[in-house]
């Protein structure tokens, strides 16, 4: 059994995910790091420090730069990084969709122009799986269109009936993968995807019709592009229960803290977001009371750390003070000190996530912390 | 007695300098830390990783940005920065007259635009002393005039004549907020500056006339400024021994490895350079056989550190491939392994040279490394 459920609170779950190179304690947030790196100067080294679970990389841009045949060559992504525990790939398709330029979408996959120096790259699920298979990560997501959040359903009720084709081919393509003699994971996992914008029948028959290929774990894709945090939270209202409860659910690319509790409470396991990264790179800071800009005027001669209490690389050493120079002189340092505890932050907050719900304290803790969120009383 | 000298092969010295933030060891190289952090997101906590002997911070930048006053309040470098070791602080005049536009050079001090924002600042040798006293280094610089390298004696003498003028007037300055109750490190001292350009008489007639002050060391300023390294040479072969030999000598602004080593053949205990920061900013870094250029196609699948046997975080952990491959992405984390990888490299050549003078086989030991340099021979 690769999911141990181990506790419950309504529809909020706690588990442990059994993967090639460890378990993974959820609900987890996943740390994006794209190119191989999280972007901030962070190293494997470092992630050990701030408590990181997983690892996300982007499979597109590591198939662009170096090349997924260089990380196979160098032993996969984990000896290539040195991160010793579990990481996961995305497809590299919402890349396609985000990034490159002239793309034309057909049955066998998707031709487009690399965004770094223009040449064609044609990607479908047999060439997805095959870069995953290269980068040796331990889940590999399934090659999917991801269509605008507010298309009509004439648009999206053939591109999930492709994806959910996509997805047999994944599957097929995967199992021949890894049984190859060279594989560098051979244990590494398919997750499937649901989609179906913010349409309920289409989501929900989609759930079902992928559930029923019974693959180690399914993420809920297509949402965080444009709809509003309501039509999210309804369509995991309507989606997650007709996914298999007894397995990860992953709600891609979400968000911030209030977003992951709330969809916490809706069932999902797994969530990554360059929210902390990206905000940490601009001098913003999460606390447990809203968030900082560090560059305010304010912090100048405030010898505290960001949050009081905060065990963080970044809080156990340095000040505001010092925190908002080195952001206003455009010290790279000052960027990698916000981005630690930013990730450090929600890697803690998952922590605390997992004990409420193992506790049984799930319901209190929810309240208090969202309360204490949106209360913006930062001291 | 503040500098115990222990021990000596030729010119060459080896000794320990006593400071209010403990014991200097020399000869020893000074990482320069800019605006109070060292650019390649580097931290005080990495700093004593990569045994960092003293910080060297930019008195006219800090002035510019947070301000000096701020950091007093803030109780001064080492609570700001959280270094726990020796500091020392430039003049400011380096600065005034390499980046600032519009400057005057008056008997009283200089005026001169802010390179930030343009606002007109005034700065003599009394505004330097009270400026690196708000800092609170250890050591602080001579407010001083650096001609350009190749400039006449007509323009030289007189500016050295006047930075004697300022010196003792610096001198002044610093016993007087030395003895203030609310001054940050009333233990700072003063080192005097050595100026001359390239022409020896007034070279060792101004080290003359400065050693008579008494200070607790001097420096050689006005090198490493466009004239070559052989006329370099020349002013350190004539002018270290005018210079208190039972004092540090600070060559500033200095250098290659080659550089430091023929300078400590001289007699010289202090440096401090950009190049292994900007250099590692600059995917350039430093080995016993020279630097390599981490870009190289040739490294793409060499899983070799950047020097075997090299003790520093970023080799003890990471491949040539992977910082390949961080720096042609422009992933900040490259430019940090780099600019790490290259200080400790640095402070390890100083810790070598210390060891082969204390072991009285230095002549071997710069014999052999400076082959070993020039074979550029990487693997």
């Amino acid at each position: 059994m690769l999911y141990e459920l181990i506790a419950e609170s309504g529809r909020a779950k706690s588990g442990r995910f059994h993967t090639p190179h460890g378990v993974i304690e959820t609900p987890v947030f996943m740390n994006v790091g794209t190119v191989a790196a999280i972007k901030g100067a962070v190293s494997a080294e470092d992630l050990l420090s701030i408590g990181t679970g997983v690892l996300l990389c982007n499979t597109y841009h590591l198939h662009v730069r170096p090349g997924d045949e260089v990380v196979k060559q160098l032993g996969g992504l984990h000896t290539f990084t040195t991160w010793p525990k579990p990481i996961l790939t995305d497809s590299g398709g919402f890349q396609v969709y985000s990034l490159a330029k002239l793309r034309a979408i057909k049955e066998e996959g998707v031709s487009f122009h690399c965004h770094i120096d223009g040449r064609k790259i044609f990607m479908g699920p047999e060439e997805s799986m095959t870069i995953q298979s290269n980068l040796g990560s331990d889940i590999a997501m399934a090659f999917d269109e991801c269509p605008p959040a507010k298309a009509e359903r004439e648009y999206i009720q053939p591109s999930v009936d492709r994806t959910f084709r996509w997805l047999v081919r994944c599957k097929n393509k995967l199992d021949e993968l890894n049984a190859l003699p060279d594989t560098v994971n051979p244990g590494q996992m398919l997750f499937g995807i649901n989609q179906g914008g913010v349409i309920d029948d289409i989501r929900i028959d989609h759930a079902r019709r992928i559930s029923e290929l019974d693959l180690p774990g399914y993420a809920i894709g297509g949402l965080a592009v444009g709809e509003s945090h309501e039509e999210m939270y309804h369509v995991l209202d309507v989606t997650v229960p007709e996914l298999p409860r007894k397995k990860p659910t992953y709600l891609m690319g979400v968000g911030t803290p209030e977003n992951i509790i709330e969809a916490v409470d809706r069932g999902v396991d797994f969530f990554d977001c360059v929210y902390p990264s990206r905000n940490g790179r601009h001098g913003q800071v999460y606390t447990h009371f809203g968030k900082m800009n560090l560059k305010n005027k304010a912090y100048e001669l405030d010898t505290r750390p960001i949050e009081e209490g905060c065990q963080c690389p970044t809080c156990r050493r340095f000040t505001r003070a010092y925190l908002r120079h080195l952001i206003k002189a455009e010290e790279m340092l000052g960027l990698r000190l916000a981005v630690l505890h930013n990730l450090y932050f929600y890697n803690h907050l998952m922590e605390e996530i997992r004990e409420a719900i193992r506790d049984g304290r799930w319901e209190s803790f929810k309240k208090e912390t969202l309360d204490k969120l949106k209360s913006s009383e930062i001291k």
